[in-house]
């Protein structure tokens, strides 16, 4: 049987952390690019940019992984079909990186910076739309440019 | 979207264990029955009885989620759908249990006790069969017997 | 330097889970036997036994770590000397029973037994006193004969 | 009883990711001036950055706390007066943030992006010596300069 492929996309999850309308807007672009070439995605399961990306991804019938940080299933946002409850806060954020072959960052602040760290330190692409900019990370223009880039890079 | 709705099947991983021929071919009926029900499995992705029910679910049609210690997806079981790897050794324990709404324990040994602690702890119902037995698990007769069980408590 | 010999002190939170006044005496007498023989506790960090073995431990001078499930240190029971917040919730469970050379039981119900799983799944020693009973687990009379056999166990 | 007041203190584990002799003495004197104020020092456990502060601790006198990747406290530095065992990988670098008021980072790559980015989400302190600059990060020239700075945020 084919594991599910999927691409970790992280993110804020508030609007006062970045998630407005436009950057809501590119990350359902993003689920619903990835979700058409073959791709799922992996997330934190909550609102924002996770919310956004799951609904993008699972309106265009790909499949939505939420791994929240409560114990209860009941806080994923609607669009995750799979739910991991953790129960254990921020430490989840590894699990969401570990999950994906790579990640994109879409806005955010610390703990989309923590697993921007993570993933840099597991080796894992991490591509970033109007998010955290540092060596080792690539820059995406828009989403449709965002997904080639990621794609490129764990494809490889 | 509907959410997938997942049974955590816990038990040993390795034949010294408990996982031996006849306890494997429990686990598969376990996973097949599951999936016939629309029910999906989640457990902890290695061998014996994790490698089991997810071999029979996944051969019906059901969904599999392995939530591994590792930090490596290909350490996961081949009938495995989703991979979620946690570098968190047997503290992803916790995890399968959360992730479903109650548990079925075939066999195992400590880990598998500490996966039937944090159940009771949590308030999930738990079925045992062939596995340890104490107050607030209720022990199943074979497959059938667990799975109509099971289901009987989560769906009240 | 010599690192601090721990011992888990692990057991009911609470009233209603076994931590009566009578399991709670016994309590802050292992933590005062630990503490005379040179050995420290760790233990979860909160109330009922948690907090009887860590004042029994430092009102005789020995150590107490506290590994607690939310993120805020105040939470922890003040007979805490280094508190380690998790955020994590039960699953810091396996951390207390890691950090301990072995683990004495005083009552408890799911959680405990989850921390008995994961001390047998690692193959750390466990003795008992009104609490869960399996092969595996050494039972003891009182609080001495408690402190008496975990320490034969771990120093072998 | 007091409880011990810790620093988090985060950094390269390895020459390779900058934990140089000059970085080391650097961190060395973070741990010295620490003690000599009265704080502790908590850390991941292990080697570069994490074992020279734990040196510099310990040797005036102040408390050091390893909570370390594996589930072997042997694999400690052995400057740590205190390990925490977690067999949790990466997800600890949560637990050492969690675990200080502050953090003072010195040199590091992914793994010390990670511990800065839960500490910007938690909303502790972080000082950054040598290591990662952005905002919401205060730089410091020295040990001396990361002490007082650390200090003066935490005691606010």
């Amino acid at each position: 049987m084919a594991k599910a492929r999927l691409i970790s996309v992280i993110g804020a999850g508030s609007e006062a952390a970045g998630a407005d309308e436009a950057a809501c807007e590119t990350a359902r672009q993003v689920g619903r690019l990835l979700a058409e070439k073959g791709w799922g995605v992996v997330c934190g399961g909550l609102k924002g940019i996770m919310r956004a990306v799951c609904q993008g991804a699972s309106e265009a019938g790909g499949l939505t992984v939420g791994i929240i940080p409560s114990t209860d299933a009941a806080d994923a946002n609607p669009y995750c079909k799979v739910v991991v409850p953790t129960g254990m806060g921020q430490a989840r954020n590894l699990l969401v990186v570990l999950s994906g072959k790579g990640a994109i960052a879409i806005t955010g602040k610390g703990g989309t910076l923590s697993e921007i760290g993570h993933a840099l330190k597991e080796g894992k692409p991490v591509v970033s739309l109007m998010s955290w900019d540092f060596p080792g990370v690539t820059r995406a223009a828009d989403a449709e440019d965002a997904v080639e880039k990621i794609l490129a890079a764990v494809e490889k």
